[in-house]
């Protein structure tokens, strides 16, 4: 992964040309500012605080070459992908980068640091793909004198598969393509699709609670998982493998979404499936967006949702006709129909389905129908497809548009049906408003998908010029009025993001003074030196 | 509810001659014995230990009339209807009796006797409708010199309902009965039919992640619950509600299952769905019990099962002909039909669906066709209507049981797949052994029920000759065997009895030392000075 930006070089993707333009006028971005971004050996990174004694006790429990303090490997765990963090790593601050990157290769070599670094008083940010969006990974020391990266991925074996049961037991550094490469020769999937997918772990996915693209059908991370090994400074806990129990709390939920500042999650029981024999991706559109969302809750209070569901509002899909990817759609015969049907400035849907011929052909047809009986419009399988083909693609457009001067950032969030267009108009305008009253207004634009009985998400992207020399204030002003909003107006502060650091303002809101103190009690319990992943979570 | 026994006296069911006879002969029972039970007024009940100033400030609370402290209101809040606490019940034994019924109105109301309780040192036992099968509502009153039953039959409100979202916020004292009537009367339901159903209550339900009947299909309770409130000692605690939410591990969680030892569930949000149009159930057999698991797993992952789902060993199987709960099975035309199949020894299962007409149909189409894939044979839908009409009687069989001198318990576990088998055979085996040993060898029997992609739960009861004088020692001795058996061989000591005190002594087993302990600092941090019911979940 690159230090300063998302995937491998070879992955990179540059704007549209429709689409540049769209953003070059809307925004007004000036086109002769050339890219901002530092080399390697400029970047300044704080002076590595590890002792000596510390040092050795690391390496003996992992070995000389698994203790890393070169320049590549501190400033590459120096903090996760947000907009803040890729605005960081262009101008050079590695701030958070870690003393030393430390690679363990089994459950007792974590639970062997864990006691060095908490004698040590060293703090720990277990590591995964270090993809995260909300400031989970970065390096703080909270009151202690160093902090290490726990780079989980040399753990990366599947310990063992039940084809009777459907589970796999999955070591945390397993990276998204690998596992799927592995289950798929098995005949297997897991079908947990992230955005993050290519660069994202298993370990990743569970602490944080992930939801994929496919969630609507396969459950998010947290409806797979069932059974963990947390290796905490204070021990080790592994939860019963049962498929449902009445035996108190599930101590399970507690770890899933404990983002590392319990302990290191080392093990996990996944709820696998057979590989889809036939998928089908098909477009729809809809007039407006109240018109989609309640095509959308109709589909999945009848029971009939597709495995992936996306509803695009006007601006999105206006986004997406520029971007190309929305397949046929931004060709002239493809817009002219859309409007001689009463579509014009429409709202674009789409649905996958993945399973059995007969399953998925049975159930599209379902889903056809009620789609149909409440205003939308099919277009085909072409738009589908093309947005498939795309669909790990947008975070290698972001760093296409912060060399272009962009700001582009995203925020999600849930809540119930009967208040998500009341929620979605609120986030809306406390955008708009915080980066207008900056000089910068910007284009937001969202999408409805995991779909529950009770709700859905609400998944906002935005973009406005950057004020050059304050990216960092006219973020915090955004996300701060986003936030605000989101708490204000019945949502919750994340859908699956996760809270890291960047949430975790909003945290008590979230649960209350009283839950936090639970949580407070659980991690004292569980960690009582405070060494795992100081400033996360919890405020 | 009668203090002694289950329901009221309407209700009440006299086991069929046919039934009587395979008991009588198998377990050798003492026709001639007499019935044993013993009068409200002759019933042993400890001194009052509430001191006056408590009672003056419970009273202050609540008003005089709903503090409680007759004999009457004592006794029947002494216990739950677990086997032991019956056969105390019927020895006149009521030393679990609380020092006094209180009943509060409000939330509010609920707090502020926490408040008194805590001040005076009085322990504290929320109590729903008292269906505890684990000794979950026994007046424990650890350290403390007094304790009260908190019976919360007052707060019965529906407190709102969001047709939108398919969600109902409830207060914890309604009975299920009352609630799905009030729900029908807008064309919904909770569909949640636990056994105990018409006497058991929201609340409990929550407290104790119950599961129903049709929780196959509609999800356990904790499926169903988006949001809750607490009040603790402590203070209250109040779920966000979401559908879904990664701020962060879910409080939500630790209460659900709580059984009362964290706080007072004084509200609970629950999905709801439309009332089903059609309602369909039908009969299967299958020559093995191996057979039907088999068949039964292939329709739970082919994402084909039906809302209820139960499917019988050879012997439960053998016990529903002689109660005549199969229907037609039990005339001889049925009986031979079967044999002719070369079902002559084999296995009952129901299948029952719910919902719109089409998807009824569509739905049972599609498993039936698994089902005979799989080796099962329809016996229509003769024995499902039966089996419907008297599913919730088996409670009130027990109680003829009992006067007849028979021993009846039922205890439940859930595994994978892969394990079912095994784990069978060997909680059989526990529980022969056990009583055999005794001298009074048993009949145990089981079914398979909630079905779950990963795996199931096993429902065993078993009957044996009482023994008399020695009734609770025989029963514990069987008691441990089963869970110990039950831990040994990869189950989890309860699927959705929930834990009481009669499980307490496996909960370190099945959560670990280190589980057990973030557990007990979760109390200590809502409930600081361990008022809330005592010796229950957390030994």
């Amino acid at each position: 992964m690159r230090w300063w930006g998302w995937g491998e070089g070879a992955g990179a993707v540059t704007l549209p040309a429709a689409a540049e333009s769209m953003l070059r006028s809307e925004l007004s971005l000036d086109p002769t500012r050339g890219v901002e971004r530092m080399a390697l050996e400029d970047v300044w990174l704080p002076e590595a605080a590890l002792s000596a004694r510390a040092r050795r006790r690391l390496v003996a429990v992992v070995g000389e070459g698994c203790v890393r303090e070169d320049r590549l490997s501190r400033v590459s765990h120096a903090g996760g992908k947000s907009y803040p963090d890729l605005v960081r790593a262009r101008f050079g601050a590695a701030a958070g980068a870690p003393d030393a990157v430390v690679l363990p290769a089994s459950s007792a070599q974590v639970a062997g640091l864990l006691q060095a670094c908490a004698a040590e008083g060293v703090a720990v940010v277990p590591f995964g793909g270090g993809t995260s969006v909300v400031g989970g990974v970065e390096a703080l020391k909270g009151a202690h004198g160093a902090a290490i990266a726990l780079d989980l991925s040399r753990m990366d074996a599947i310990v063992s598969l039940d084809r009777t049961s459907l589970t796999a037991t999955l070591q945390p550094g397993l990276f998204g393509p690998e596992l799927e490469r592995r289950l798929g020769a098995e005949g297997l999937t897991l079908g947990h699709f992230p955005q993050s997918f290519e660069f994202s772990t298993v370990g990743g996915w569970v602490a944080t609670r992930s939801a994929g693209q496919a969630s609507t059908g396969y459950g998010a991370i947290d409806e797979l998982v069932q059974a963990v090994e947390l290796q905490a400074p204070a021990g080790t806990l592994r939860t019963r493998d049962a498929p449902a129990s009445a035996a108190g709390p599930p101590l399970r939920e507690l770890i899933v979404g404990s983002e590392g500042v319990l302990g290191v999650i080392t093990e996990a029981t996944l709820a696998i499936r057979p590989r889809p024999e036939d998928r089908h991706f098909e477009a729809w559109s809809f007039q407006t967006f109240e018109e989609g969302v309640g095509a959308f809750r109709a589909m999945e209070q009848a029971d009939s949702s597709p495995d992936v569901a996306r509803l695009s509002d006007e601006e999105e899909t206006r986004l997406f006709k520029a971007l190309g990817s929305s397949g046929g759609l931004t060709e002239r015969a493809g817009d002219r129909y859309l409007r001689l049907r009463g579509h014009g400035g429409a709202c674009l849907a789409f649905t996958g389905f993945e399973g059995s011929r007969t399953e998925v052909a049975r159930r599209r047809g379902h889903t056809a129908e009620l789609l149909r009986a409440a205003g939308g419009l099919s277009l085909g399988t072409r738009p589908g497809r093309s947005w498939l083909r795309g669909r790990f693609a947008a975070p290698y457009l972001r760093d296409d548009l912060l060399d272009r001067g962009v700001m582009v950032e995203t925020l999600e969030t849930a809540t119930r049906w009967s208040n998500l267009g009341a929620l979605y108009a609120a986030v809306r305008s406390a955008l708009v408003e915080a980066l207008s009253q900056r000089g910068t207004p910007p284009l937001v634009m969202c999408h409805v998908s995991h779909l529950y009985r009770s709700g859905a998400s609400l998944y906002f992207t935005f973009f406005a010029r950057q004020e050059r020399g304050a990216q960092l204030p006219q973020w915090r002003a955004a996300k701060q009025a986003a936030g605000d909003a989101i708490l204000a107006h019945g949502g919750t502060i994340t859908h699956h993001h996760a809270v890291g650091r960047d949430h975790a303002p909003w945290i008590e809101a979230e649960v209350g003074e009283l839950g936090l103190d639970v949580l407070r009690a659980v991690k004292e319990r569980l960690d009582p030196d405070g060494i795992m992943n100081p400033g996360k979570l919890l405020p």
